[in-house]
């Protein structure tokens, strides 16, 4: 049976939740990192995904600019840089100089891949859309990458930024 | 270390994946339900949800029609119901006729909800966005549902719509 409740009990429900980091460009060239959970993949074929961020973070900026981004898979070993990237602003601090997190060049777009993510996905920038407090940003999977050693994706499992495997 | 690979075997790492059932009403007044796991919130105040659905889908029709749609996070008893639901269309069937899944009125939309799914949100559509081969449907949350009793979401935990707990 079903009750009804205020949003924010219901939505309670959703873990785990996937956790992804974006990372753009800014107009200064730094590579600026950003944690995620509210993600989907939106197309087959062409391969497409999405990324909801929030309209007031530095990331909106570098990634209207630089018209790509990276979205990275951090795997169960990232919970800490994931934190990290999460709770900074590039506006504020240089992410990946404050917070060791191995990065190598992405291959089709100005942008960096996270080394020890489980799978890295180079995205160009098709639309954005606003929707209430966040923009919805859709990017066209140029190229794919991922870990040479198995590794298991982290998610967030419980409410306050619990991370951690799924299972 | 990364290495390059191609889309659909760097995309195996993302599982488990969530999974939903959208609910919208047809010209004929038939609640048509699918299953999707392309899906996620997309705005906090107000809180938004987003779905992805292909573009030859049935449901494209009824959610452009009726302008709105629930989203169910379905309990993972519903397995079956989620597979016979993802895997046939309302263009031929009954879905809710030919597999029996307790459905109740939504209380502030023409849609119903999922009685035994761990939590239910009433939508109203706000945006629809063209993305490769699919539609991306932004809705608002009007109303909030969760189940009485303690359930666990369903989620698809590997390839080939394998189902079940995410742990």
């Amino acid at each position: 049976m079903q009750k009804q409740v205020e949003y924010p009990e219901a939505i309670k429900t959703k873990y785990p939740e996937q956790v992804v980091i974006a990372i753009a460009r800014d107009k200064n060239g730094k590579a600026n990192p950003v944690t995620l959970g509210w993600t989907m993949i939106v197309s087959g074929d062409p391969p497409m995904m999405a990324i909801a961020v929030a309209k007031k973070h530095y990331s909106i900026e570098a990634i209207t600019r630089s018209k790509c981004f990276t979205i990275a898979f951090p795997s169960v070993e990232m919970a800490d840089a994931a934190l990290f990237f999460g709770s900074r602003s590039g506006r504020e601090v240089d992410k990946f100089a404050e917070f060791e997190c191995a990065t190598e060049p992405a291959r089709d777009i100005d942008s960096v891949l996270l080394t020890d993510a489980v799978a890295n996905f180079e995205c160009t920038l098709q639309s954005q859309t606003g929707a209430g407090d966040h923009f919805v940003f859709i990017g066209k999977v140029v190229c794919s990458h991922t870990s040479t050693e198995p590794k298991k994706r982290l998610y967030t499992i419980g409410p306050g930024h619990k991370l951690g495997p799924a299972s």
